[in-house]
């Protein structure tokens, strides 16, 4: 019987979705009208037993193979409603037929006022979902264990100060030993401002102290020139930048889902988010042709063709100044993939690990993701989370340091949790807060960092232009994106690797051949400029002089 | 025909089998017997049809089910072919039987000799597996990127030292910018012995400088009383024993597979093993009764229930000084549990957290399993793990500093590459190492700690006989195991946690209850005592008694 319902229901559904599309729905007719025949009384035995078993084994083939996506599928009963076509556009043992028809059996639980609403193709906003599996970590507090530790965090006993507080009897600290030891015997360890013996000597938040969180705040609204203002309860620190990202995919995607991934991208994201996560990446390609822009119209193919494999897709990571080219993403691009995000919900993580890096803003300023979603009030900013390095803008990556920002309070209470598996220790903690906490400080530091990128840029830009070898335009980051298809013996992966094997052991320079970035053309490098001084760049230049001649000379 | 073909040596399998068992094996001719009919002519149109069909049915499903075993199963085969009962004991939609059809499946790819010596009960040994997915871990670092880095470090570009060396243009660091000028406008941050602003401003092995590793290794050595030397190549650094338990468990186990954990055990490893790996728990309950010592028959009857239900194990997770009762294993326990993970060819993580925090040796001494493995040439050491904690030895919990010392070459390489997603940062390592560089100092610092550990305890666990409530004895750790049955309302969960109610509102205590420990039994709390000094436990026991006295009145 109930099943008869969800039936009825569907076909409701479809047929009213149908005149609204006015037209185009015969094909989600032919498996819909015979099964309307029986409910009405009006099939005989084969429409009304042959028809539905073969449904019911199809329906069942479908649930096995979703069980996994099934746990938290709101999000995708949204992108789904959002492409009505995709319903009645295929055949029944279509894996896309019975993908859709899955969804529509999903939506009978909900009222009919509501699943209208989620059907409607202009609908395109709605709550956007975690993992399913982030839940466990999220509830994972409740336990007296948590609770506990929280009380003790709140009314903690001192013998003087609040003889009648909680004593902690449930933490495996021992801050009792005799600390006065080793600062005696290591005077020069206790560092009088900021990191004291005693810095180090207690748990303090795995997610980074407040006090760390608000200088933090501090420096990145002032590495994005004042242009938005960063609130640091959405921050969420941890050991750098590849455990933010490696969280993140756990916190958005199930294992056999997958993130969109616009490519040159950077190499650590196959390591970042797939290593333990369970979770894929499509490399969506851009060409040179295109100047490496994003187009709106390959991503959408992605994301369609991922669809029709089964595969579901949580997000799309971008890069601004991306990594390799340095480009910067403009206002526009921000809206469009924004937008693109909305229509298909899904999440956007927006890698900004070099934004205070920018080194040519007279060709194109830096807008960081949290900007557009900050001046604009019809954005749903659950969808959006931005991937911020302190050790790459501070140019200390011994200190290990980044931080999530985003706007999705269930991805902030797992990501806090999660952190005690990639904790920023103590010492660093302190370090950073002493380090970052002088906005005179911050403000010249982020200055001449920006000057001295911008020069060696230049030098290094020019170097290899005089060797005819074309950069394609950079404004931030560490990176410029080298086109040397010319120095190639053949235009193919073999050819770039052969290359790459000549400027290592011939030229004696460590580059990022654009293969290892998933660049589909061969023959771009990736050349990182952070670690040259000015008096490098001739050096660097005789030698990929001596490389050129030798592919010359071999060609 | 390739299915008939399995059939046909299937039964064989079987047949050999049952023959070598001298009967017991009707079960499982009840199904080959039909088949081997139709094979040989003698059978009707039923059994050729149906019963095919059906058992092809029931293979299929035991396949979906089975599949993420499957990628890595040359463990399992082993440790099922060591149980020949498991095959014929069973009816047919039995979960045991499908699982053990299944098995024998695998083997007839095998050569017939070979899948003999992988049928002998006596076989115990072989080689152990890691997870599957750690191979892709493993393998990850041949692409030109990794290479490059490789390069430059063996041979660095430096202009006056080696001017001829490799120029580096693929890491992202930004060392040249002016760090005087940080160092001018800080001058107490430059902390001259051990921590300069140097030593955090530049990539350094995310699983720890060698240095590092060997004052960790003699640390490690002095902890355990110089009865075991302890390699420094075998150390990976870790940002705290959570991500070293965390790297282990995806090490070493598939998404779906299972580790024998005997319980009372740290609340920790529900977070640390299970959150992102996939991976599950199967608690193996010891009882008051035994002392809570392990016993080696219900840890059997875990492992074989697991089996039954399709449920691989791949290792079982010991705490050594235990946590929570703060009991050492002594060297039989550690052979009787190698004997078992050698049968069973599981692995073993053996949790040493405390070895440093031994304050009772006249009662029992601490053995550490890197000891047993040392001295005896006959132990397949690539099956044992230790994690080893720097915070809680060192009395330093904010350095989140931890070692995974391993025997089992895949497991070092994949952790190694693992800890770029939780890394010790650089001042952290810096830190570390002038910390317990000084051999004299370490051995002070380790006997001046297990003394007022020792004392404290004593104090504690007399205070708490005094008011009725008997403690297990305990040796090492930070934890003592209180038996508080006697203040419940009831003898069930719910009265536990009452009690536990009373303590933390009434008594102002924080303490663990025996449940966050998976303890089965109710009414044992974990104390920690590290964190008192000795005027604090009279302040204590004052609390408890007020409980005590309000649990009497309503009693």
């Amino acid at each position: 019987m109930t099943r008869t319902e969800t039936n009825r229901s569907r076909s409701s559904n479809s047929n009213s979705e149908n005149s609204r599309d006015g037209g185009g729905g015969t094909t989600g007719m032919r498996i819909i009208v015979p099964l309307q025949g029986v409910v009405q009384g009006r099939g005989g035995l084969f429409l009304g037993s042959v028809i539905p078993c073969a449904f019911f084994y199809f329906f069942q083939f479908y649930l096995k193979r979703n069980r996994k996506n099934e746990s938290d599928n709101s999000g995708e009963q949204n992108s789904s409603a959002s492409t009505p076509n995709s319903v009645s556009n295929s055949g029944f043992p279509d894996p896309t037929r019975s993908q859709s028809a899955g969804h529509l059996t999903e939506l009978t639980g909900l009222p009919r006022s509501l699943s209208r609403i989620l059907l409607s193709p202009r609908h395109s906003g709605g709550a956007v979902s975690v993992s399913g599996r982030v839940n466990s970590v999220i509830k994972g507090g409740d336990s007296p264990y948590y609770v506990g530790q929280k009380r003790v965090e709140e009314d903690p006993y001192d013998e003087l100060g609040n003889p009648d507080g909680v004593i902690q009897l449930g933490l495996a600290q021992n801050n009792k030993l005799s600390l006065d030891d080793w600062v005696l015997e290591n005077p020069k360890e206790a560092i009088s401002d900021g990191l004291s013996i005693c810095g180090i000597a207690s748990y303090e938040p795995s997610d980074g102290l407040m006090e760390l969180k608000m200088v933090v705040a501090g420096f990145m609204t002032e590495a994005t020139k004042n242009s938005v203002s960063f609130d640091p309860s959405q921050l969420v620190l941890t050991s750098g930048a590849s455990s933010a990202i490696e969280i993140l995919s756990f916190c958005l995607a199930d294992s056999g889902n997958a993130f969109l991934v616009p490519t040159p991208c950077s190499p650590g994201y196959d390591r970042d988010v797939k290593w333990r996560t369970g979770v894929d990446i499509i490399h969506v390609p851009c060409r040179s042709a295109d100047n490496f822009n994003i187009s709106m119209v390959v991503l959408d193919r992605a994301f369609y063709q991922a669809k029709k494999r089964g595969v579901r897709i949580r997000g799309i990571i971008i890069s601004n100044p991306s990594n390799p080219m340095g480009s910067l993403l403009s206002r526009e691009n921000l809206y469009a993939l924004l937008d693109f995000a909305r229509e298909r919900n899904i999440h956007i993580i927006s890698n900004e690990i070099f934004a205070g890096s920018v080194h040519h803003e007279e060709d194109g300023e830096f807008v960081s993701m949290a900007e557009i979603v900050d001046t604009e009030e019809n954005i749903d900013r659950e969808r959006v989370h931005i991937v911020y390095d302190l050790s790459k803008d501070l140019s200390f990556p011994g200190l290990r340091s980044a931080a999530i920002y985003s706007f999705n309070e269930s991805v902030l209470s797992a990501s806090r949790k999660l952190t005690t598996l990639s904790p920023v220790s103590s010492p660093t903690q302190h370090l950073l807060i002493s380090a970052i906490s002088k906005p005179k400080f911050v403000q010249r530091f982020v200055n001449s960092n920006r000057q001295r990128l911008q020069s060696t840029y230049t030098l290094l830009v020019k170097g290899l232009k005089d060797l005819g070898i074309e950069c394609t335009r950079s404004n931030g980051g560490f990176y410029c994106w080298a086109d040397m298809r010319g120095l190639m013996s053949s235009y193919s992966e073999k050819g770039e690797i052969e290359l790459w094997n000549k400027l290592l052991n011939i030229g004696k320079i460590n580059v990022i051949p654009g293969s290892c970035c998933h660049c589909i053309e061969p023959g771009w490098f990736r050349f990182c400029f952070s670690n040259l001084s000015e008096s490098d760049v001739p050096v660097v230049m005789n030698r990929i002089r001596k490389v050129c001649e030798t592919c010359k000379s071999q060609n």
